[in-house]
């Protein structure tokens, strides 16, 4: 089989993990969901699957100093800067562009830096049976969250027939990409069986990824071809449009396939949903981050706060209670998505608290 | 008129402020209901009617440098030091004993640290009335609070007739004082118009509260009669029994006198009672100490900071929220006097938070 490349993606903006997250640090660099930092975890679990050398970090370059902070073990060569965030299409082709000089007849994994998968060993086998599908067949191949509620806030894939059986997985046709439903077509597609959670989560061979690219985003191969032979980055990245690699590529290529993850996952969008990815005690109550939770009659919350800083609780419910950065937030957890505005009219009133 | 002294009390323990108070600073040192620590606010009302020079304070040792902070206008020789806490009844004798040497034949004013009194006229002006007919008759005189509610925190004063009028106000005989009564008690006390809070501020001349003392706190009087005569303080306060001035004095007295004070006031007994006493947003959300709070669909709630700190709340109603000292507190304003049963219990569990 061909060498196993993995690019981590590790860009994004933090607003609704906000006081803990901020503009300049985002979820994927806090221990929002375990003991390290979001992008840490991401990095361990591939040991044992792609080795360190073989493994890119993608990062705009001001976060390049929080990514090596945050993993000191990868090797300087594999941080792959880009000048700023043109979402995952861009941020995929200069990562694929790089391993294609090093090495054009490989495979790629290309993970999202803030998701929680566990266990760890499954997810490592899902991968293998995707390289070898991918390596295999020369399809471009996602992994599939099994749903586990009508969730209207990711986008849905429509499997097919499987096709294969690879390490003891079924390996299904996509049939085709679903943006965000509304809540009655979300229970629809669960109640079908049918759907599956479009993760972010991809594995392909270089050369089919390179062809893709081509094909489907000729403005950003072209910008990359130019950099190549020595043009600076920075103004032809600038001038790219932002576009998910979903949307450029997944939705228009033909030979897709899929695998289903049906372990834990978790893309961990808002404080609410620490509460799935972390030990709660007995009234359901979670800590993260290190902090102390103090409860008297309180349950279903959910408290970060610096590591032995103390949150103390009295009869209070299904609350998310932050402090972080001399900051104190406190929401009901199912107004949690509600974060994201406050931080915005921070920003609009307060511009330095970003 | 006689000269007039005033004794503050700074004593007191403070674990319903928690985290914002410690035992080793308590509420009166904090800016809880005001722009200065309370302490430095009970100071401030006695602009122009008591000379610095003829103010006291009374604190434990562990406090003296608590207080020079907080009131750097406090002649070094005015700063009665107790040895520990033995409650009000000793530290009233200690500090009146002190008064006696310097002027036997003046009127004192009591006043614990930790209240909230507004406006600060009309409290001078009650005082100055309490003063001149404390000095004219030689009754012990207190002031009691016309009730708001049937608070049930509070001890009881019954008054009877008007016996004077000074500056203005009516001067009552007290027929008795009556101990924390039962909420139905309360709603009693309240309906028949005759009884007033104790709010524990007593105006008296110094013969007549000495020779009070050497009668009902025989052993109290005894014991600073050594000290003065050279023995240490500390091992003869430490076999002193605690006892209030009000048990000791006030209840066994049977020239008892009261006036009215029918404008703001407040021990500020617990987090919730910030609220009666500080400016509130329109939706009935109060920022002390400094916060800045930012409500999103927050209302009636009491939030506590430091200075710029910021307390972010999005749909939530009728909370204490307080951040200080790398703790975090959350707990509904009903239930704010349960915060003394969570430090008593983290002093148990982790004896180094107080």
């Amino acid at each position: 089989m061909s060498d196993l490349y993995a690019v981590v993606m590790a860009g994004g903006s933090g607003t609704r993990f906000w006081p803990a997250s901020r503009r300049a640090k985002p979820k994927q660099f806090l221990a929002v969901a375990g003991e390290s930092s979001m992008i840490a975890e991401t990095w361990a679990r591939l040991d044992g699957l792609v080795p360190v050398e073989r493994r890119l970090v993608v990062a705009t370059a001001a976060q390049a100093e929080l990514v090596r902070q945050a993993l000191p073990q990868l090797p300087l060569a594999n941080l792959v800067l880009e000048p700023l965030g043109r979402n995952t299409g861009p941020c995929i082709a200069l990562a694929s562009a790089e391993i294609a000089r090093r090495a054009p007849r490989s495979v790629q994994v290309i993970l999202p830096a803030d998701h929680v998968i566990r266990p760890a060993e499954a997810f490592r086998a899902t991968l293998a049976a995707a390289a070898e599908e991918a390596d295999a067949s020369g399809a471009l191949v996602t992994l599939g969250i099994r749903p586990t509620q009508p969730a209207t806030g990711f986008g849905y894939i429509e499997a097919g027939d499987t096709v294969a059986t690879r390490g003891g997985q079924a390996v299904r046709n996509v049939l085709r990409f679903v943006e965000k439903p509304k809540r009655e077509k979300a229970v629809e597609f669960v109640a079908s069986g049918r759907f599956f959670w479009n993760s972010g989560l991809f594995v392909w061979r270089t050369d089919v990824i390179e062809g893709a690219i081509a094909k489907h985003m000729p403005a950003v191969r072209a910008a990359l071809e130019r950099a190549a032979r020595g043009e600076a980055l920075e103004p032809l990245y600038r001038a790219l449009q932002p576009i998910a690699i979903d949307v450029a590529v997944m939705e228009r290529a033909t030979d897709r396939r899929m695998l289903v993850i049906d372990y834990v996952w978790s893309d961990v969008g808002a404080w609410d949903a620490l509460a799935g990815v972390n030990p709660a005690d007995a009234q359901g109550n979670v800590a993260t981050g290190g902090a102390q939770l103090v409860a008297e009659d309180a349950s279903g919350c959910i408290v970060h706060g610096a590591n032995g800083e103390i949150v103390a609780l009295i009869g209070v419910k299904d609350l998310v209670v932050v402090h972080a950065r001399g900051a104190t937030l406190v929401v009901p957890k199912d107004r949690a998505q509600d974060v994201k505005a406050i931080v915005e009219r921070l920003e609009r009133e307060h511009g330095e608290f970003l």
